[in-house]
Formats: C-alpha cells, structure tokens, sequence
C-alpha cells in the first residue's frame, strides 16, 4: 500500500470527503515530488475512492510531468487558482474535509472555506504518526545522509588552524559537499570557537579559531531526501581541565540516554536520563534545551524528546540525541548523533568518533 | 518614527487592543532581530500604549537579549507556551487582535483562540504596504547585495569549461561568497546547461556543460538582512542563430519594460509591456511566468509583476524584471536584474552586462 493509499483508506474509515494537504514536505513525503511555491498556491487533493490530484503553479507543470503519476491541474499566474480549483474538482458535497493544521495559514483557509462549506478537521496528527516511523527503505537513505555529515565533520577537522576562522571551515566544508553533489545542507553549518560555543544559537562569524579552547562543529546533509544532524566538540591547544571535565560529563550524559534507548521506554524518560547525570553534576541550569528532535525529510521532526513527552519509543522512531552544557562565556559544549530504534536497541546514522579529539 | 512605533499608531487608529506577528521575517523586519524558531512558538505582541514583547524559546534568549531592546519573555521546551503567554500578558481584556493570516496556521490561531476571546483581523495587508516601500536605508542594503551578487555572477563565468559541471560551478560560487562573509546565498544557485535550462524550474546537476548551446545563472546572496536575485544567460561555444535570436529577442522584452517603469504604471502595464514584445514574435506560449516579484528581505515580496496586477507603482517599490523564454528540448533563456523605482525611472541593483557573452 503506498503512502497515498493509506491517506485514502483514512478518509474511508472517517467517512472523510477530501484531504488537501498544503505542506510541500507533506506533499514530498506522500508522493516523492518536491516543489516549493514560494507564495503561490500548491495543494494535493486526496479523494476516498478516486485518483488524487495535485493543483500546481503551471512553471512547475514540466517537472512533475516527468516525476509523477498524479493528476495535475495547473494554473497560470494570471488566474484566479481558487475558481480553478473549484472547477477541477468533481462536482459533489465534500462535507467532511481534513487539513493540515500546522502548516494551513489563515488566509489559504478563507480561501478552502469560501469553496467548501463544510467542516475542516485536522490531519497533521495522522501525518505526524505517519512519518514517525521510518521504514526500512527509510532508514537506508538516513544512514547515507549520515555518512556524507561523518565526511563533512572530517572536512572540517582538516581545515581546523590558528589561522583559519569559523566561516572559512564552514565555506570549505560546504564547498566539499557541493562538490560531492548534495545540493544543500539540512540548516546552515555551525562552526563556533571557545566562547561563541557557549551560546547554544551563536552565529559563526569571521573569529580567528581560539587556542586552548573548544570548537564545536553542528552540520548536517540532505541527499536522497533524507536529512542528517551530528555536532561534535574538540580540542584546540590545551584547553584547561575543567573544560576537559564539561565534556566529559557531556559525553556520559549522551551515552547514558544512547543506552537505554529501546522499544517501550518513554521520550521523557530519555531525556531524563541524559539531564540526571548533568544535574547530579552540579550544571543542570546550563543544559537548556531538550535533549533531542526526530528526523527524517526534515532536520526536526517528531518525536521531541523531552520532559513532559510521555510518548512512547517504537522501533523505526529515528531522532537525535544531544545534550549540552552552555556556560556563557566559559565554554559550550554539545555532542550530538542521530539514530534509530531497533528492537535491540538505538543504531546511530554517525560513527565520528567521539573522545575528545585534540587538534 | 519606528517601525514598531507605526504598528502602535495602527493600532491606536483602528482602536484595537493587540496585533501578534508570529512571522519570522515580519518580526526581522520590524525589530532588526530574525529568530527562526523551528517548531516552536515565536510572537511578538504590540499593544497601542505599552511596550512591546516578544515572546520566544528559551535558548534564544541570551542573543535577543543582546540585540534587542523590547521586553523579552522566553519559555522553555517543558513549560506549556500557551499558558506562559496568557499569564505573561497584562490582565485586560483584548477585544480587537491583529494577526498575520498569510502565515499564522490554524494550530497557532486555534492556540490564541482559547487564550483570547476577542475579534480577530487580518494586518498582514499593512505589513504588505510597508514592507512594499523601502526606505534610502533599505536601498543602500539592496545595492550592497547586488554588488556581492555581480560579483558570484563573475566567479560563475570564470569557472566555464568543457569539463566542468553545473555542480561544480555552483559549489565554486557558493565558495567564494562563503568566504566573502555572505552567510547563505538567497536561493539556491542555479546553473543550467542546455535543454536543462529550457525547464523554467530545471535543476542543476552533474550535467557537464554543453558546447554550442546557452547556459543560464540564476542566483543571489543574503547580507545585511536583504537579498539579491539575478540572472545572465550566456553562450557557450557558437550556439546556432536561432538560440542567439531568441536570447536577443528575451533581451528586447527586458530592456523594454526596464524603460517604461516609473511611478504612476501599473504592475501589469509593465508585464504586458515585456509580454507583447514576445507576443509579437510568436513565443507568448514559452514565457509562461508573471514577469516579475517584488524583493527585499525576501527573496520573493510584493508587488507581483504580472497581468491582473493593477497596482500603481511608487517610488520606493523594488522588484525583478525577469522575461524568460523556455522552448522545451530546445533553448532556454532568462534575464533578470532587480532594481529601485526612483522619480526618474528604475534604477538596477546590479550591473552585469547583458550583451551575449561567449565563453
């Protein structure tokens, strides 16, 4: 059954009249063909008993011709898209609508309303569970993604000098990955010295590398789809022992959490598990984020591994495991691998090595 | 005045309570700070007599704090965001709200809704207006993001060869802006061979370059908090005299249109006016896109260069002008400069030849 089919057998069981999803990640994830709008409008209808039909801007008619085997309506800048999608459609009651609630804006909806007058329930849950389990096929280009992130960390420590800043290593590792083809990186690299580390948002600029200090590197790629996300922390010079200490009790916080992962236990209680060993620590104020973020198609995904989120962890769940202390203007640490659950337990995308590397 | 300061007029003049701009560029573009909060809740609430407050995530805070000077309340991943804004807000009653309905989705708007019992308006048409007329400031930013972008058009041209790949040339580009301190490109680059370019929406890879035919730049950068778009297409090798004609005949559409800009046309009396000269050669089929789009901190703004678009233009607005002809499997050819409405006519951000270049 592919991923269409089970959206229609959705409407089927909920007496549902038409899906419209509006999230080009959606309309990726349901199809394989991505195209982003810009402003313009782009929709994929999904009927219970009738082939699905996407409504598209007309400049991007030629490419989803050759990629997809969808019904296409596509509409010229100079045409009011609402009458054309009101005319394409079959001409019937759509009583019982579903949306995407987290991506649907206000003004699409007073669009879909004055169409339809009936009733808009929201879909983005039934997505969300969707893409929380990756299949095996998944899972495959997830671990390709992150190989490429291992290759761009490597390209990264090759460019690490006193001379060199934490834009030239982001240009250069960028500038490796173009080249090996993947056209974009999942979030813009961070490349962030000694202090600039110690803001968990810093913004690498034109800094000179500081000696005796750490350096932490958060990249990720997008290939076949499929994003990954690493951050890794090392050594410049000699940094002093108690910059040695925050990484190590960064590092037994993510082991621990990378540990106990398995089917059954719950997110919160991942989390937990890292923040625990950071409290007991003394630091606990300065790890202030979650712990992790689920991946797939994009960099942040469901499930959020947190406090509070009593959801509980399956096989195929794939997301990232991350703690971090930030003490400002002291010294930022984070280390970071994304995996996925197996029956066994937690299989990481990213094998760079994660003692403290010295540089 | 501020930008803030006007929204407080609007809102004292349209005697409402509250306008929330959940809007990451909206919230750039009126404070000077860009938060992208991934899934997380972002507002910035402006009242009509008081202070405004930006309500963000917890690990953005150290940075807001030192960029801005707006009340700032942050919330961290385990505390419920909803009920932190509710009990964050001055205890009165908001009978009248302004919200952004071309981005505020119906999650968020559903999440306010049980916060807030009053009327809600729509104010992204006022962000529209405001945004629509740059100031000298605003300008000077654009001319500075069209000179970063003459010169990746120039790194561009000077990796042509028979050898090289659309990938490559792109990851050249990249490179060099990287290493300039251009953050990100505003796009993503595009560099197309061929028929490749023939596709409006083609996308670039591995493709080596094809002799004898024309080849398509399409690019920009992000400095300063605006964006730069330009595209050259040029001749690679002696492409034959029918492509030549065509890039002649896109030039003509273009140049034409550039001339007749000045306060006081409407948006699609300049569309027509590039359309009608590739009309009358017989290709009207092949541009099929609006001629134009408004551009500043986005890439893609108003006003909409295009038929049915009567808006009379002023002094201030800034858009492309971009006519493309697009014969498929067989040539394509795009040229675009972005420029400023001056009294005099349009003045361009940027200033690449547009003469056929031979590579």
């Amino acid at each position: 059954m592919t991923k269409l089919d089970t959206i229609a057998k959705l409407l089927q069981e909920q007496e549902a009249d038409l899906a419209i999803l509006s999230n080009p990640m959606t309309i990726n994830y349901l199809t394989g063909y991505f195209c982003d709008p810009h402003e313009r409008l782009l929709f994929l209808f999904v009927f219970p008993n009738r082939e699905p039909l996407l409504f598209l801007p007309e400049l991007d008619l030629l490419r989803a011709k050759t990629q997809l085997n969808v019904s296409l309506i596509a509409y010229a800048d100079d045409e009011n898209p609402w009458q054309k999608i009101k005319s394409s459609l079959p001409k019937q009651a759509f009583d019982q609508l579903l949306v995407e609630f987290d991506h649907l804006n206000l003004s699409k909806y007073q669009g879909l309303t004055d169409i339809f007058s009936g009733h808009f329930e929201n879909i983005t849950p039934t997505i969300n569970q969707m893409k929380l389990i990756k299949t095996a096929d998944e899972i495959d280009k997830m671990l390709v993604a992150g190989q490429f992130a291992d290759r761009a960390m490597q390209v990264g420590f090759d460019q690490i000098s006193l001379t060199t800043t934490e834009t030239d290593i982001i240009a250069q590792i960028e500038f490796a990955m173009k080249r090996e083809g993947i056209p974009k990186m999942s979030f813009e690299t961070m490349v962030l010295t000694g202090k600039n580390a110690a803001n968990p948002h810093g913004i690498p600029g034109k800094n000179q590398l500081e000696n005796n200090s750490l350096l932490l590197f958060d990249l990720g790629v997008e290939t076949l789809g499929y994003t990954s996300d690493m951050t890794r922390t090392v050594a410049l010079g000699q940094p002093d022992q108690f910059k040695k200490d925050i990484y190590q009790l960064c590092l037994e916080a993510q082991l621990t959490a990378l540990d106990m992962i398995k089917p059954g236990v719950t997110a919160a209680e991942i989390d937990q598990a890292a923040r625990s060993v950071i409290e007991k620590a003394g630091y606990g104020d300065f790890f202030n984020h979650r712990l992790g973020h689920g991946i797939g198609m994009e960099v942040h995904e469901f499930p959020s591994i947190m406090a509070g989120n009593d959801l509980v962890i399956q096989e195929g769940m794939c997301f990232s495991v991350e703690p971090g202390i930030y003490i400002p203007d002291k010294v930022g640490v984070r280390i970071e691998d994304c995996g996925y659950v197996t029956k066994h337990g937690f299989k990481l995308f990213t094998q760079t090595s994660k003692d403290l590397l010295y540089f």
